[in-house]
């Protein structure tokens, strides 16, 4: 039995996910390949072809505030996702607020999920950061309204999973953010998740540090 | 906006995911339920109910060995999504050992992945453990070699996600499993992830700690 290298199995699977894309004629725009082609190596899910929407230039200003950036995830699984190796080229720092006392504190309080509050605080102390929800419908609707009250995050990931609210949650923010030029990545419908907004800030992440994508690598 | 309480949002997304399995006139065998259910709650994606395999009394089983038990994860994402609120109350352990140094150099010694290095540790250290792969096919075929070797953990989640390797760890691994009186769940085709290794993981851990599911609770 052979414990291939996983690079090597990178490399592959990337391969078979070109195959398969040019098989089902999608075609997917040059600068969002990478990001799409993540997203189907982590879910093994070619939905989200049709699914991932981005505002116009969302990957290259994405890719741009990641140097010297902040990325706030909604989860602890998935800033344990984001690759560190990558941040820290980039000088780029990655956080998550849900495990902290006092944001639990205040969402018991004010009867709303940790997820919001979590967010409202990334919204203070980083207003340019990259926000990434891969979890929390709430985390997203949180954003949009902040977005058109003023804040100006330097992208939103979109991506929670779920049955209630999350869909809305989708249209709403993609909606919000195109009407007020705030660059977003978005799953539509129900499906994403903490490792598919790992997975988008990992394609944004290698491709500013000049990480070759092992497909890339040949 | 309002922004629901995540435990309303629980209940009423475990209440959809019902309906829409009772409606695609989909029968889970009850003992399964608790673990279709979250696996679906984590992915919205409901080909899991028909991928997800057990062994016989896979899920009784696993779920006894979790008290005073380990969990190791091939994924420090899926430790992350792993309840240690549930964890603690039955005196269970989870750790991953990706990150081990010690691990990274044999594995590039060896020239194998650190995800199999991470399951033979797992499997000197915690021989009767939970082995929860989310990730590495690696991993799994090489916990399927040991268990044909004589080792018995005391349940092999198996789903990792991907296109290289994938599909035949998983029919590899449940057949050994089968063969020899392993316990095992395996989410059988590409799909799969960190994300459905912690909601396994959960949905036994919930049922073990007495928590009940918040679709019972509701």
């Amino acid at each position: 039995m052979e414990y291939a290298k996983p690079a090597e199995i990178e490399r592959e699977s990337m391969a078979i996910i070109d195959r398969e894309l040019r098989a089902r004629g999608t075609a997917v725009p040059p600068e969002r390949e990478a990001v799409v082609r993540r997203v189907i190596h982590t879910t093994a899910d070619f939905e989200y072809a049709q699914t991932l929407r981005f505002t116009e230039n969302a990957v290259e200003r994405g890719r741009d505030a990641l140097r010297g950036g902040v990325i706030v995830t909604d989860t602890n699984m998935a800033l344990a996702g984001v690759s560190r190796a990558a941040a820290s080229r980039l000088g780029c720092e990655a956080v998550c607020y849900m495990a902290d006392e006092e944001v639990a504190a205040e969402a018991k309080r004010r009867g709303v999920t940790r997820a919001v509050i979590s967010m409202e605080r990334a919204l203070r102390e980083h207003p340019g950061a990259i926000l990434a929800v891969g979890n929390a419908p709430t985390a997203l609707l949180r954003i949009a309204d902040a977005i058109e009250d003023g804040a100006r995050p330097a992208l939103v990931i979109g991506v929670p999973v779920g049955f209630v609210n999350v869909v809305e949650s989708k249209e709403r923010a993609l909606a919000v953010c195109e009407d007020c030029g705030v660059p977003a990545i978005v799953a539509m419908g129900r499906k994403g998740g903490s490792t598919v907004a790992a997975a988008i800030c990992n394609a944004l992440l290698y491709a500013a540090a000049g990480l070759l994508d092992p497909a890339a690598r040949g």
